[in-house]
């Protein structure tokens, strides 16, 4: 596989990428401190995962890494932004036989450091299901374009996402915590949205703090009788839900408790880019 | 509106265009004939018609119009693509308040006379529902990338494509139309699929020959039962059905006669880029 990369602000893609006519292609958004990638491998694995779902060639681990190091360099804190496309072809939706992918790679450093509270609206907008194309982060996106376009109408930091079939999927850029009692459920998604990196550590932190915790569909009544909700993403991490709708959650104590846990643990164990 | 044109292969894309982070935007195939745009104004409809659905400014007409005649200069025959997104913005879903588009536009000579006859196999590839993306031709095709990855191992020309409700909606890169005695059938496209510029044209050809043809909801055992089948896309036109799986179709009168009709009418009437 011969990838082409494109680091940074002064790159310049083909007007035939598959990336631009069809989203054909996935990305992660990773987080940058102490000028190294965290959790590179489980990025590493999602996009592998999202390559094999797509019938997309992996890039050269080695290069990739070499090439976020260049991208990455004097950024101590901040984001990672990588972009997999299937590359250059002809017209058409049939992918080339042998592509070379383009790796689009956008470093820059953190503004604000981001909050640990949370208000959260459901929205209207809605996910369309689809197995095929369920848990990966595919460059098809237009769901959540729109619905932050919602969002930005509402007095919230964040909206909920429910898929046409009205169960509770997540946020439009991070995944869903309930707490009930002493256990925790998050959303099943393997009809509609993402499998995050940030669901995954908390998912195994679970494990190692022996709580409680499962994947199972999740209605909007069961969200407001929960006893806690938090949020989570690989740029803010674990962030607990003050508010959703009208309903105000007081207690945030497994949130607070997992934030620490990760802070400490292996899962934040950082992966050299 | 200030639009950025892209026009042939020399154009580069940002790495921050929207176009390629999220799909964020439209696109329109169009055939060229004598080096004239075909249905122009049927195009600029639907384009016009996805950006107040993804509030996405349209270009100035005035503007796109000298940039066609600049991109298909010296063409014949061949195929106009127009790719328009919400151009460059900053990391994150939420779209630029005065965004400045990019319009890319993509020339090429037809190659060779569509076929009038195709066999057609049902996909296992299926079209997640949403409302609100149903009908307009946005660029988060994933689904049909997909599913011309699958055509590619069967041996047939075009896919037969259900939503993930097991309703008809028609081909990969095709509207269908299934004739049922003398009224004509094709499947409603309010919750997946794309409203067709030669459907159109199909649909009000209909009404100028007195044909019976309606929008409705079709199951594949109602396709394999009609008499008839044909289908339709801005570049091939209109091309019958002559085997669906392994039911074979031997009539093709009615998409003969609205093949003829559409080629002598005003539907065909050319308008300039």
């Amino acid at each position: 596989v011969r990838a082409r990369y494109i680091i940074g602000l002064e790159g310049s893609i083909d007007p035939t990428d598959r990336g631009i006519a069809y989203g054909d292609g996935l990305f992660e958004t990773m987080s940058l401190q102490g000028g190294i990638v965290q959790r590179f491998e489980l990025h590493l694995e999602r996009l592998s995962s999202g390559c094999d779902r797509l019938e997309l060639p992996l890039p050269d681990r080695v290069e990739l890494a070499q090439n976020i190091a260049r991208a990455t360099d004097g950024i101590d804190r901040g984001s990672l932004k990588l972009i997999l496309t299937r590359g250059t072809g002809p017209r058409g939706y049939l992918p080339p036989v042998s592509p070379d992918p383009t790796v689009i790679l956008l470093a820059e450093p953190q503004t604000e450091e981001p909050a640990s509270e949370i208000h959260v609206a459901t929205l209207n907008s809605r996910l369309g299901e689809n197995e095929t194309l369920a848990g990966i982060k595919h460059l098809n996106r237009l769901e959540q374009v729109l619905a932050r376009l919602e969002l930005s109408h509402l007095d919230a930091d964040e909206g909920l996402m429910l898929s046409t079939r009205g169960v509770v999927i997540g946020g439009i850029s991070r995944n869903l915590f309930a707490v009930f009692g002493d256990s925790i459920a998050t959303p099943v998604i393997d009809r509609a949205g993402i499998a995050g990196v940030m669901r995954r550590s908390v998912l195994e932190q679970c494990v190692e703090l022996n709580i409680n915790a499962n994947q199972r569909e999740l209605s909007p009544q069961d969200l407001h009788s929960a006893d806690e909700l938090f949020m989570t993403n690989a740029l803010v991490g674990i962030q607990s839900v003050t508010r959703l709708d009208r309903t105000e959650f007081a207690t945030h104590k497994i949130a607070s408790r997992l934030r620490q846990a990760i802070e400490t643990s292996g899962n934040g164990r950082a992966g050299h880019g």
